[in-house]
């Protein structure tokens, strides 16, 4: 394609890089950005830049972070006594959108995955397991790793390596989703959500 | 949502402000540099301020440029006797992708829309006058302009506007799309493709 400036073509492929934009989405960002206010495109690029080189990750849990501690870890409203043990910053957000949960969180920063060549030691695990050792406050992990072959092995490998301490180790329920359909689940999952059935009490 | 950083709350804010990316779109995103090289980072950065602080418009066909007459306008290749008038830089850009113009263009930047609040003179329309005045070689020009209401509007006054001059006034061709069809083509479409129907040649 014959682009009629070599900026827009340089701009449109900087930013169809990034994962599901498109040269035509990128086009139409590009074009976006030219006609809207020159501040618009100064205060995106500075905010982009300042992500990449301020943001750092939390020494506890290894979650995206501006400072040491993260603003969850360095929250006195925060329950230290259970750790949620997830794959990235990601499944935190998701967690903490829920706004069920207020105890601390571990970021794994991937899952073992032999075909990825992620092994336990790529992880942040050793880091969980000196967290373990030397607050014995901590009374529980709570393993919120993806319901799949890789998570299942992280979770064991992890629950292996706590042995050790006194920790109760739990992961989160698996079943049909709220809103789902019987009908359309897989049989794996129905499977599942049978035999960890919970017990209906009326109070 | 509780972020854990301002950092990346603030790229998230500024990067959902880009047209067709929500909330979720932009953390993926955000959480993609962030594992990205940081130099990934700060080459986008650099060609959207490049972008916006030193592109220009070509002096002659307001078309997007790095210099005062844009690559089409100072090439030699091109004829100089058409002059192709679109709305704006994509529409220069899907022409330029056909390869079948070798002509100039002529970029609006609109169209005549009452609604919207557009007026003539909110448009290039003056400079195509005196393109017009100023170069008598030139023999046609074409109306690439949408086949909508407002495009048949400013194609009209654009034609009344350049009657003084001896050029030819073209509009692109109007019908069934390739590959479509006829069953689902709407009627208005349909009912002009008969009226302008093309005699087909056995040669």
């Amino acid at each position: 394609m014959n682009y009629p400036s070599k900026l827009i073509e340089n701009a449109i492929s900087e930013i169809s890089k990034l994962p599901g934009i498109g040269k035509k989405s990128a086009l139409r960002l590009a074009l976006h950005l030219l006609k809207a206010d020159e501040s618009k495109t100064l205060m995106l690029s500075q905010a982009l830049v300042d992500l990449r080189t301020k943001t750092t990750y939390c020494n506890q849990c290894h979650n995206i972070s501006d400072e040491e501690l993260c603003q969850i870890c360095s929250s006195l409203n925060r329950d230290e006594e259970i750790i949620c043990i997830v794959q990235d910053t990601r499944d935190v957000l998701a967690i903490e959108n829920t706004a069920q949960y207020q105890g601390q969180y571990h970021v794994l920063g991937g899952i073992i995955s032999p075909i990825a060549g992620i092994g336990p030691n790529d992880l942040n695990i050793d880091t969980l397991v000196s967290r373990l050792a030397s607050n014995p406050e901590i009374k529980e992990i709570i393993m919120a790793l993806s319901p799949t072959m890789e998570g299942d092995t992280t979770a064991f490998y992890i629950q292996k390596k706590v042995a050790e301490f006194k920790v109760k180790v739990s992961t989160i329920a698996r079943g049909i989703p709220i809103g789902g359909d019987l009908e359309y689940t897989d049989e794996i999952t129905l499977g599942r959500s049978i035999i960890s059935r919970t017990q209906s009490d009326l109070k």
